[in-house]
């Protein structure tokens, strides 16, 4: 469930083109007047503001908008006006021209989307840097992690409900085995979190619990708590199962860490105020005891906050 | 090029499914009809006929084909009717679920297609096998093979023509060294052939004859001629450099050999007769000093000879 907050009546792209064109020349800029537009249009209204300005100015109005403001706001908002698409593409590059092993933006944009736009970020990935998402990947990472990164990036899981019982308990006990021998690169262990569908690996992890007492994640945790291999698995199964879950903890560490992680704030925010934002809202409220748009609010200050708000849905359209 | 010969005035596709009920209903099967239509109808229009058929008289017309037809030439009229990114889909099928070392029907389909093709039939395993291609790879095959198919499956090449001459050269001389020291599993080795580009493959191929004096694919197979894991990698680079030549070869094999493999001939046929059977039969005849159709007429008999040699574009359409 999206956070987006819409006008009841939204102006023609032209319209918002001329105000955004108002907010960004001359002397100063208008950051409010960015945010009541940009904050509160959809996917497709963004796409064809960016579209419009792009016909009436001859410029592109991320750039213009790089040029114009600075910092975290203006991270947010490049992020938020690029097309859904793009945006993974840039954020995959961005995650895999700087990796290190706790870097998990990659397993977000692989495993908490459907198939079919991970394709359409590959189709992104192929337009915006001319080469394959999974060729960079390979350049750039390393062992295990190349291994199953190589893996995510490239999947197009089945997406239907149909499981297969008998291959969720072996395959539930091979996870067990594996985990007690603490053989975490064996390929099969390894091509059950990068291949299988949600609703088989659902299976799975039912089935795992059934027989050893345990979620998965405990028990690969407990195994080792600062190996960031296994964090990446846990991550992988969280994303592809409970997404929201995954998103709230994110944001739960960005903020409530000693000082915030504006990065991992901006980006949970950007990608998933159209999607599931209510929803980590929610699960985040429920963990910490305080509305996510406070925590975030306390946190954060001026036009940064003012976007990550209005993306939140909080006050007018 | 294809070698299909379409007819000037083609039928409408309910005129084709009356002629094609009449061909299949009653006493005996009029094959000579059904190659007379189907034989010469291109993609689109089969997938009418298909489509057609089954409104008009609530059968799948692959099956009353089936039930019909038999041996080599009930095979060679199922794959031909089925739409390509289907066929792919079930030859992939068929081929792991029956993988051995020597099958190369999944690095043609990873590797003789573009890289959208390749995701149809992604797409196409979905719908028909409620599962993902790389899921039955990776649970079907072994060893350093499935290392290599679950990534050539999964692949989704870049097909401009930029070229990276650093990397290419850098690529050139690790390929040399980890052949030299028969180190064919290192993951570094795999990737080039696994997610280049075919542009940046082939400048790597372009530095490695420079640089070492042979074609990578003369020193993988003196490496060791017997192993079927480096006649993988070889089919590899043939199937995205040289398809061509690639076809040409399994042709000269299935029909050169002690028997005919019908199983290698009907697939390069059904599979190329739409995309590039005309080259594979002008390198053929260049390579056997015979004419494939030719070659072709001597080594088959019957409805299948007939229906191979329409498909090669002899005879009136």
């Amino acid at each position: 469930m999206s956070t987006l907050k819409l006008p009841h009546h939204v102006p023609q792209a032209a319209e918002d083109c001329e105000q955004l064109q108002k907010a960004v020349k001359g002397w100063g800029t208008n950051e409010g007047l960015i945010i009541s537009i940009l904050g509160h249009r959809n996917a497709a209204q963004r796409k064809l503001i960016r579209e419009t300005y792009a016909k009436t100015h001859g410029e592109d109005l991320l750039k213009v908008l790089d040029k114009e403001l600075t910092s975290d706001f203006e991270r947010l908002v490049h992020l938020w006006t690029l097309d859904t698409a793009e945006r993974d593409a840039f954020l995959a590059n961005e995650a895999i021209k700087k990796w290190t092993p706790s870097n998990r933006v990659l397993v977000e944009i692989s495993c908490a989307r459907s198939s079919e736009q991970l394709l359409a970020v590959r189709r992104s990935y192929h337009a915006l840097y001319k080469k394959s998402i999974e060729e960079d990947v390979a350049h750039h990472t390393t062992g295990d992690f190349r291994k199953v990164l190589l893996l995510l990036v490239s999947s197009y899981r089945y997406e239907g409900e149909e499981v297969n019982l008998n291959s969720a308990k072996t395959e539930a006990k091979l996870l067990h085995d594996k985990i007690s021998k603490k053989a975490y690169n064996d390929e099969d262990f390894i091509k059950i979190f990068a291949t299988s569908s949600r609703a088989q690996i659902n299976a799975v992890l039912n089935h795992y619990k059934d027989e050893f007492g345990k979620d998965i994640n405990k028990d690969l945790k407990a195994a080792d708590p600062k190996n960031e291999f296994l964090a990446l698995l846990r991550a992988t199964v969280k994303c592809l199962i409970h997404p929201e879950k995954y998103y709230a903890k994110v944001l739960r560490l960005a903020i409530n860490g000693r000082g915030t992680n504006e990065g991992d704030l901006t980006r949970v925010v950007a990608t998933r105020a159209e999607v599931d934002l209510k929803i980590i809202g929610d699960e985040y409220q429920r963990r910490n005891s305080v509305a996510l748009d406070r925590a975030i609010g306390k946190d954060t200050s001026g036009d940064y906050e003012k976007m990550l708000l209005a993306l939140l849905g909080q006050g007018d359209a």
